[in-house]
């Protein structure tokens, strides 16, 4: 995959070397409204070509995907341009300034059939993978409250659109990202947040808030330029605790660490290795992968950083009210046979890249969601009108789930949608759900919800090899 | 000094024997309504004399302290009862179920000359000296945002009145005590808070909330019985960072422990040795030892609380409005000449160690406040009606400040509150302010003020061996 930069204003040397070494990928050119900057950036990073202005670089055949530098003000206008041209949108955070916004960014690279990816690196490095995956939730026990903290002391170079309000400055939009993306990975959708932040500049200068979640989670965060370097997270839950001092980026000359601990206090430290730009560069480029849980966690922070700051406007605690994603998931036009799918509603990649496994070894497909897939799916549909330029698209999207796998440690808030007209929408499907055993109460209420096949953790985990031969 | 117990549901095994092994202490009484259950206490920790009801132990002549081990809702009523019999009280926490039977605790007690202190170990652990002493500030620098989390899983025995609102249970005055009693120590006191809490059992089972503090200093906290075992803070300034695993007690089996952080996540491991148990014991018994700064940690804590109660109620951020001690500091009667003091106003226990060593040097008193001394000083009165009941509060009271000295760092909150009028009170002082250098907005502000004296930290410290002399 080809990149072209879209600005110079946020790039690092750093990442753009870690684009220029990560195998498949190559920087070919390099855009600025000025042309000498380009030319100057281009010649310092040993990029190819500068280019000037944007819709120059959109233009050229020499680059597959852009990578965009821009203030967040401008990162809507210029993907949706990227996209309508065809490229892939690799976007540094925050995707946008609204949901809305986001919303727009992904509705059109899904109809231009685009991949997108905002440029968080901590959710790609493999440490996440492993304090987010099944084995630690185990030791975890029942989720109850979340604590994340990141602060760097004025961090800012000359003309930082950070301290413009008017280019979607302020901590809110920028450390709030991953301050408030850390609960959103463990925790999913909050239901409210309440925040207030110290202005300075005109901008949130240092915020502070309260998140909720189903299930009775809580979460508190803090973030800012006026504090000391900080980005470490507590997560907690009744039988055990994790906690990172760096999440966002491994200390410098430091291995990747974490700590578990039981209710005695015991730690246990894990360490980790890896370039965590690399693996979401790897992750970004190769076709195969898929980027929806990613795309999800995006657009899902997007909405919760939209409520802080609602909160910090009318100081009153706000729900969050989530938009589902505009494209459905599945086209309602299938010309190809449906492929039979296993889809697993959960947050946890660990097990689902077991789960993966059990189903490929199948013969079947995996889909990986935080939400039920949207619209209709498979041969139900395949009356609607069909034409050639819905084609390819059915393709990749007739998808038709034969297993739905509920997990009832980070899904369990989803049971009451769950009723019969939508489960009726999936009519291949047989139902399953799990949980720990502890969680008597959740696991009652799916039965009661009428799923068909109600595990314990441990139960699911002997079974799983040969659940879907 | 000779203790009895008041109650048997609350006191363990440890603190009897920290009791009983504190040099000057011994444990002559327990009392119980049960008479059978005070004997059998009494014969299981080796104290002399089991007795029937807690007003016959208060009547005993070999009782000259007790220590109230009975539920919050009940501690307001016996320690009153007890300082009325001429007892020294040691409240298990919470001091008392509100703010109000707080302060009377503390004015019967002052009334009847009486000692008191409600029994939280870690802030007489010599590690909690070292953590919120000059040293470590210094390097926090400027104060930013605290953190703090005390959970048990579930610590309950059978009838727990942890479990029972309406003996004063519930999280908020039991683990809260904990929790928003750090950032108090560090920050003194909240302006306002925000507070949500899961209720269990009609009681708030786990609590998380927000407090704002004077200079933009912000906290989060968060405690629970539904959760694994945590008892960390972390307390941020624009220059470093403390964290502590467990600051309400050590691990056990493990040495007392903090780390500093600089900018760059460069960390630095501290270690302690000692009991809190015996050091708050050696300090409670010692008469010469000056509990005023914690006897005002623990009424700005129940105040706190009981905002953070009515925040609950009403789901609102609540302002929290403390009310000072009843009897004032000084007696507005002088029979004997005012003793020349040298006055604190810090939070900084360990540097007010040295300005104490320097003013003994000097031959002058020192005391140590979070507030300006109330009430008016030394000879001023001498006027005043004068009669025998008052002579002996005089001459432990008449005290003439001839220093008074502001820590800006932790008590720059106080400055707009130093009118010509408040000054004029303390007629022989004079006034010197202290800050970080860098901290050049208070230091003017403290100058504006009319503070005699302004110097940066290092100043102060080089000039504060001969300031006095």
């Amino acid at each position: 995959m080809r990149f072209g930069i879209l600005g110079t204003g946020r790039i690092t040397r750093r990442l753009v070397a870690d684009l220029q070494s990560t195998a498949g990928v190559q920087v070919t050119a390099i855009a600025s409204r000025d042309v000498d900057r380009a030319d100057w950036y281009a010649q310092q990073y040993g990029i190819a070509t500068g280019v000037e202005g944007y819709q120059a670089l959109l233009g050229r055949d020499d680059v597959d995907a852009v990578y965009i530098a821009l203030p967040p003000s401008m990162h809507c206008q210029w993907a949706v341009a990227a996209a309508e041209h065809g490229k892939h949108v690799l976007c540094e955070k925050p995707l946008a300034i609204s949901a809305e916004e986001a919303h727009r960014v992904d509705a059109v690279c899904q109809e231009k059939q685009v991949r997108w990816l905002d440029a968080t690196g901590w959710l790609h490095h493999p440490r996440t993978a492993n304090f987010s995956g099944l084995e630690q939730r185990g030791k975890l026990g029942t989720l109850k409250h979340l604590s994340s903290a990141v602060s760097f002391y004025e961090p800012f170079q000359s003309g930082d659109h950070r301290l413009d309000a008017s280019l979607g400055g302020g901590c809110v939009l920028d450390l709030g990202w991953y301050a408030v993306g850390l609960p959103i990975w463990f925790a999913g959708r909050p239901l409210s947040v309440y925040a207030t932040a110290v202005m300075r500049h005109g901008v949130p200068y240092r915020m502070t808030a309260m998140m909720w979640f189903p299930d009775d989670v809580t979460a508190t965060i803090n973030c800012g330029y006026d504090v000391t370097t900080r980005k470490w997270f507590e997560v907690a839950g009744d039988s055990g605790s994790i906690v990172c001092d760096d999440f966002t980026r491994p200390w410098p000359e430091r291995e990747a660490r974490f700590w578990s601990h039981d209710r005695t206090g015991a730690a246990e430290s894990h360490s980790f290795e890896g370039n965590q730009e690399q693996a979401m560069l790897l992750r970004f480029t190769k076709p195969e992968s898929d980027l929806a849980i990613y795309q999800q966690q995006t657009l899902d922070t997007q909405q919760t950083l939209e409520a802080i700051t609602q909160s910090l406007q009318n100081g009153q605690r706000c729900d969050v009210v989530f938009r589902e994603r505009e494209t459905p998931a599945f086209s309602s036009v299938s010309l190809v046979p449906a492929k039979p799918t296993v889809w697993f509603l959960s947050g946890d990649l660990m097990f689902g890249s077991r789960i993966r496994a059990a189903a490929e070894a199948a013969g079947l497909e995996f889909r990986m969601s935080s939400g039920l897939p949207t619209g209709t799916v498979g041969s139900e549909a395949s009356d609607e009108p069909k034409d050639a330029e819905n084609q390819t698209s059915a393709e990749n999207r007739s998808l038709d789930p034969v297993w739905m796998i509920l997990d009832l440690s980070t899904r369990g808030g989803m049971l009451p949608t769950l009723d019969a007209d939508s489960r009726n929408r999936f009519p291949h499907a047989t139902w399953l759900a799990y949980g720990p055993h502890v969680q008597v109460s959740k696991l009652k209420a799916a039965r009661e919800a009428g799923i068909e096949l109600v595990l314990t953790r441990s139960q699911f985990d002997m079974r799983l090899p040969t659940l879907f031969k």
